[in-house]
Parts: structure tokens; sequence; C-alpha cells
């Protein structure tokens, strides 16, 4: 139930803003990546170079990165989905991108118009244009623990399409519970099928608290050794359609909890929540990390 | 991370209703007791003998009584202040009672006016009417992982107060995190604590969500041998001056992950959610559960 070295990944000004209400402007933010920066975040995803006619909360993403106060400490990650939108990223300064594949086929047709083996032949060609500018790619793996259409996905479907990832280059694969369905022994099955062909630090876990299991599955994914982590102060990253709905795990959550576990992450709890309240402002609505919504509020109001 | 036989014991319809807005009527939350039993649920803390001019959200504790219709699998609690409140209990022909001391000394002056002295040694009286009656107590200790106007709690603290209630005759301590701060590491030391002088047997946990650490320290809990659990359907039992904040710890959630962990606790997590809808829509409010909020909502809305 510890990890030496705790890396987060806060990817609330991307997969927390992709879908928000309002759509907020390059320099709100820039702004918040930036404020988020300062909590100590070793590892922000700041944008995507999707295109803005599909997605246009992620519209203007160079100016979002133009606007970036780089602090040495912080990787600022990209989403790319194709050779064109790297090229977009390394035009805008990006030194780290990530990219996305499904775990399941249904899946990877609805959310990306292409079949697995597409994407990760778009993706080839990504990942070499991208080494050759010397920049690291991460790979994000979707639906990795239940797929919307498909229903569950086998642990050995996980392991097959990480290994295919890795073989394109990518540093690293954020396993993801993109439908935030998984419970903590699914975590621990999934995480042992991986580590018999993969190395921890290849993985990160990428978790969505739809039904509240976010934290005890990275008790789980600790318990495996995996020390890598994606979250979005305040949880940012809930359907604007679900108001209260539960969006990604929360960064504020993840930290309150790691804390308690003597878990040193270097990040101030206190500045994510403030950077989380300044994006909950231009928002102009609550966010659904309890951490954020216990703050202040201590006055007991049980027997027990 | 498994429990032979695990135990939900529901207290919605005390805990989670105690401050709820608006008001309800006995008929209503006697029908919600009923449909809490309909889900298989073997223990139900279902009303409260307390001042209904200090909780009028707990009047009329005889007539929700008198509405349930018993089922033998399951047992209804009912909690009680002192002797008069026994007496009316038992009047209600109420088989089990919960009597609630608390771990720290303001705590307890606040929340009842009396010091833990003074409330133990009105407990020893409770306990001795209860034993003579043959009804069965369980005690709860509040701000067992951490008190409002003390702070830190130490888990020797925590041992002393729980040998006290079960000196008393109680047959269980449902250690509670009232104020909703504790953490899986901080659960596994005060229930290590808590074993070497007590049976895992005569303990259960009682978690509120209030920052979001419910199921993982759930997840503490059964690593440490624990197995019975309390949890509201829904979550219910947030401060109503906090729309959206945590209550209790959610049954429906709870449910979900002890499925995924193929813990088989013979309720229906269909007939819970349906029973916490039923709540809901008398209190005109939806309820803080992931899962809840999470029901028939499965568009993915993300690219990972």
């Amino acid at each position: 139930m510890a990890a030496d070295s705790l890396i987060i990944c806060d990817v609330g000004p991307r997969d927390g803003l992709q879908n928000a209400e309002p759509i907020l402007g390059p320099e709100i933010r820039a702004e918040y990546v930036n404020r988020l920066a300062a909590s100590g975040l070793p590892r922000i995803e700041a944008v995507s170079f999707v295109n803005p006619a599909r997605v246009p909360q992620m519209a203007d993403a160079s100016e979002v990165f133009a606007g970036i106060a780089r602090r040495p400490a912080t990787r600022y990650t990209a989403l790319v989905p194709n050779r064109a939108g790297l090229e977009r990223a390394l035009r805008a300064g990006v030194r780290e991108i990530a990219v996305f594949a499904a775990s399941t086929e249904t899946f990877s047709r609805k959310n990306i118009n292409r079949s697995i083996d597409a994407s990760l032949a778009e993706y080839r060609s990504v990942c070499a244009d991208a080494a050759r500018a010397g920049v690291r790619v991460r790979g994000y793996l979707s639906t990795a623990f239940g797929c919307p259409y498909e229903g569950h996905v086998a642990p050995d479907t996980v392991a097959d399409a990480t290994g295919r990832l890795l073989d394109l280059g990518v540093f690293e694969v954020a396993v993801s519970d993109t439908i935030g369905v998984a419970h903590p022994a699914q975590v621990q099955r999934v995480i042992d099928r991986l580590l018999r062909t993969v190395q921890g630090e290849q993985l990160a876990l990428h978790f969505h608290d739809t039904r509240g299991t976010a934290l005890a599955n990275v008790l789980a994914g600790l318990g495996c050794g995996i020390s890598t982590f994606d979250a979005s102060a305040g949880g940012l990253g809930g359907c604007p359609f679900a108001p209260g709905a539960a969006g990604n795990l929360a960064t504020d959550d993840l930290l309150y909890m790691l804390e308690g576990l003597g878990i040193d992450t270097g990040i101030s709890l206190e500045a994510v929540s403030e950077a989380s309240a300044f994006i909950a402002a231009h928002l102009d609505r609550p966010l659904p990390s309890r951490y954020a919504q216990a703050r202040g509020a201590t006055r007991p109001n049980t027997l027990e």
C-alpha cells in the first residue's frame, strides 16, 4: 500500500474540459493549466489537437499552449489524433503527446470512426514522427475495464492491446476505465495479467469515478505496484448533461487519500483545490469531487 | 480482500433521514424501510427514539415501526438516547436498539450535551433494561477517526472507548467516521489496534463518504477481517445545507464494489436502487450515490 515515487497526471484541462459547457477560451484554459502546475503537479494533459469542429471545447489549442508559463518540474502533454494533429502540436512547441486507442472494436469505431488496426497504423506514423522530433508519446487504452457496447473486456484483450501500443514506441500505456465500471478485484486481475508481459513502469491507471470505486481502484493499483495515476482537479469531466455525475477521479480526493497513506507526492492539495475552484467558477457549477464539496464544511450533522 | 459472510446495515431511515428536508411522515418512512428490507438487507436502522422537539425528522418513530412489515431475515434497529427512549422503543415492539457514545469529550458534550462518562452511565442502565427485555444493543462510537473539535483521535482512545461500550454489554461497536475524514491507512491502524483487545466480530465500520474515501476504507476494513459495514441507500445523509455533499457511504456503491469483489451479500442492488429512488422522489432531490447518478447513464463521453 505504498509507492516510493508516485506520479499524478492531471488530465483536467483536456479530459475534464473536452465536453464541458460553457466552452472556455484559451486564456482561461492556459491560466487553469498554470494554476495546476503551480500546485507541483509533475504532469498535466494541457490540450488536445483534435478537430475543433468536432470538439469545440479544445479549439485554439496552440493558443492555450502559448499561454502556458512552462515550469521545469512539469511536463505538459497534448492529445493528438493523427499526424496532422502532431504537426500542429510540434508547431506549438509541445514536447510530449498522447495517442488514444481502444480495447474494443465497437468503441474504436464509434469513438474515433476507425478500426483498432487503422488507428494503430496511424499512430505508428505519429510515433515515428514524434521520435524523430524527440517527443515522448503516451498511449491511452480506452475501455480496458468495460465497454459501453461490448460489455466485459478480457484481461488478455487488454494485455494484447497494451503490447501493440508499446510496440509502437509509446513510453507508457494509460490503462483507462472510460465508463467508470472498474472495481478493485478487476484492477488486480487486469494488472496481474499485464505484469506478465510488461513492466509496471510502463503502465498508468486512468479511472473515472462514475460508480464511486475510483479510489478503491487506486488502492488496488498501488497494491500491484503501479505508481502513475491520472486524475483531474475537482473531478472535472462528468457528462454536462448529468449534473453532479462523477467524472474523472478527482485529483483532490486522490491527494487526500495518498497523504493519509503517507505517500508524498510533493503536490499541494490546497493549490489543487484552488485551481479546481477557479475552473468551477468559470464553468459556473460545482465540481463532483467529494473533497471539493467537503472543503470548509466540517460541521457534524449526525448523532454518530 | 474477501469476507465469508458480509453484513450490511442500512442506516438510511435513521442516519440518512435524521437531518433531511423536507421532513417525511411515518407512512413514507415505513414504506422506505419495507422497500429496503425487500432488497434482502439483513439489518436496517429504522427509527430513532430521540426527542422529536430536537429532531423532528425522527418524530412518530412508533408509528414508523408499526408500519414495518417485518421480514424474518431482517433485523430492524432503533436508536435510543436514554432509558425513556428505550421504554418507547420497547412499547413499539423494537427487538434491537443502538446507543451512541463519542470518542472525544468535546463532541460528546456538543452532540448530546453530556460527558462521555455521563453518557456511558446512562447507557449502562439502558443496556441492563434491554438485557432484561431480551433486546440486543449495538453501540455506536462516533468521531473514531477524527473530531470536528479535537482533530486527530488516537487509536488507543478508540480502543479504550470501544472496550467501555463492550463492557456495558453491547454485542457490537460500530466504529464511526462521523465527519468523513478517515483514510485506508488509518482504518488499518485503528482496526489493528482494536483487534489487540476485541474480536473482529464485535466490530462494525461506519463510514461517511465526505471526502470520497469510504469505499477505499471498506477495502481496508475487509483486509483487516471486518465483515459488518454500515451504509445508506443512495448515500442519503448529506447535510441538507450542502446540496450534493456526500453523506453516508452509499449502499449501492458498496454493493457494486462487493459484487465485483465476488462477495455475495444476498442483497439486490436493483432493489436498493429502487428504494433509494423512492426516497429521493419524496425528498425531491438527487442523492449523492455515484452509482445512483450513473444508473442508466452509460453513454461514454470521453476519448479515452
